[in-house]
């Protein structure tokens, strides 16, 4: 018999967060019941909840950067016991036979992949995410959390962690390379901090210095605004990577131009709209513009493991439930640091 | 003293070529003298000449698909003797001390790279290219041309030969690996050669069916064409790689949807105007957009000798000096099948 649990839900793309209940089923055979303690607040929440992506179904209840505790698993649960420190990331399911599931790319899986939120499970119910008291997933697509990481700092790790980590793990950062992080925002301050651990020299990229000292005490060993046309004659040619985190248009080519020989370009944040560029610079040096989606679960449980070993972890603001709207708006307003968390025990 | 040799010079955008004479200075220690027998005409030899990339300097001779025999050598040099079978390609020198010169890629000196015509050579001259029937260059910047090769053939591989090579090698194009050419024109039909002796499976996407039979028999086993839209649908996710000769505009998006997860589009014709793409398009399948621009002398002399091991050269209609004017227009045309070679025995 499913359960009711209380959740954070939104009626459409203008309304206020308001508590409500929702129901969780009984785990399946292979399915964990998580108590759900912290959900970070993604940008994409703020983008699905105000449908600005189009698509959004309604109620809405947001959030897949999730940590909590193991309450109950299926008979066949196998990874994971009652009282165990677990995550839920953007993706709660997926077909796990084709190719791309076998390459560990869940996140890109030729059937389906079933989003944590705003999507439909197997059993065609709306999926609900992690501003809830619940939520049951199968124990493939749950992580472990390390005993070191806070579970409130570790929540964001779900999606800000992954996501700059995957194309830092795919394109070798780490001790002689240079990295460049565009935005200090909650994907670049996980950006700077993992770049660094991993060994490699980070600078930030942001629009003025505003951010300066945070960047340096994250990790950064160089802070410039790009908003002084200086600094991109400066920095020509320098970088071996550049992370673009910041969701605004960019200029492709002048961070191209910041680029070394065979250097990558690399989105994490989604412009909206067409970005375009030069192919005579991008030709000049075979230099790569390309972009990355989060990860999948292998990878994700690798960047958990990853930051317990380096001891990082998301810089945040704990927030209440009744503070959620109001968040939103000082997100998108680039007023917090780094990323705030709801509080679950305050629903 | 300076010698007197033939040569066919534009004198600007809308004249036609003339015969003149230009001076060839005495070899230097290091450098080489190389009758020039053959010099195919690329389509950057027609926007040159017609200032279509502005800043050419006229009068101008052009040509940097050069293939000769050595006529004589400074004293110092060591690495080519009197009578043997050489080529010139896009450069003629470099500083041969930067990084990227010491990577072997001294087509991107981090100083300058000394462009083969409508340059400035390290004397204060002119560089004037290969529709002449003599050049002089440092040994470094000369090229070994295999014996199997005729010399014909072997021209047009120092520029339309290396280009696709250096990212089909880089991108790792060989068995089980599925590559796309579009366009089969002088760098497309080399691609499809290459790919295809490199054990690729090879597709050609061109605009209309009309070159298939030629596509097929140069090594590809699919050809379609890109006018029908069809051809996107069906292809999405098949390519591992995908190389574009082609100079117009593309619809980026629509190629990249046709890559595999991790896939890269390579850019070799450049198309004049800014190119746009979606992030979000990239970041599914973190798929990837590059260009590549020839290649250092190294990859040159490999790109000849993987040429003749394979039995593959370039597919040429040979004209003489008279015609090279009207077959600039066959070439913007698409009309040559598929690169016209000068025979300077004409001259």
């Amino acid at each position: 018999m499913p359960t009711k649990v209380k959740a954070l839900a939104t009626a459409g793309p203008q309304a206020q967060f308001q508590r409500t209940t929702i129901e969780r089923r009984d785990p399946g055979p292979d399915e964990v019941v998580i108590a759900i303690q912290y959900a970070g607040i993604c940008h994409s929440d703020i983008h699905t909840a105000r449908d600005e992506w189009d698509g959004t179904t309604y109620p809405l209840v947001p959030g897949h950067e999730i940590a909590g505790i193991v309450t109950a698993t299926g008979p066949e649960v196998t990874k994971y016991r009652i009282g165990q420190r677990v995550g839920v990331g953007c993706f709660v399911d997926s077909c796990g036979q084709c190719e791309h599931c076998r390459l560990g790319e869940e996140n890109a899986c030729l059937e389906k992949t079933i989003w944590t939120y705003n999507d439909q499970g197997r059993d065609g119910q709306p999926t609900h995410g992690g501003y809830s008291q619940q939520i049951v997933v199968r124990q493939d697509y749950v992580l472990r959390i390390p005993d070191s990481i806070p579970l409130d700092r570790a929540a964001p790790l779900l999606c800000a962690g992954i996501t700059p980590y995957s194309p830092l793990a795919r394109y070798g950062a780490g001790p002689g390379k240079k990295v460049a992080i565009i935005g200090l925002g909650g994907l670049g301050h996980m950006g700077v901090q993992i770049a660094h651990a991993m060994g490699a020299e980070v600078t930030v990229l942001s629009r003025t210095l505003g951010k300066q000292a945070d960047g340096l005490a994250l990790g950064a060993s160089a802070y410039y605004a790009t908003s002084d046309p200086a600094t991109f004659d400066k920095l020509k040619g320098s970088f071996d990577l550049i992370i673009s985190s910041v969701s605004d248009d960019i200029e492709v080519d002048s961070y191209v131009k910041l680029l070394r020989l065979g250097g990558a370009l690399v989105f994490i944040g989604l412009p909206p709209k067409q970005q375009s560029f030069k192919v005579g610079v991008l030709c000049n040096g075979h230099r790569i513009i390309t972009g990355s989606n989060i990860g999948g679960i292998g990878a994700t449980q690798e960047m958990l493991d990853f930051c317990a070993e380096h001891g990082i972890a998301a810089q945040i603001e704990l927030i209440t439930a009744d503070q959620v709207s109001a968040t939103y708006d000082r997100v998108v307003a680039g007023d917090v640091h780094f990323r705030a968390v709801i509080d679950l025990a305050t629903l």
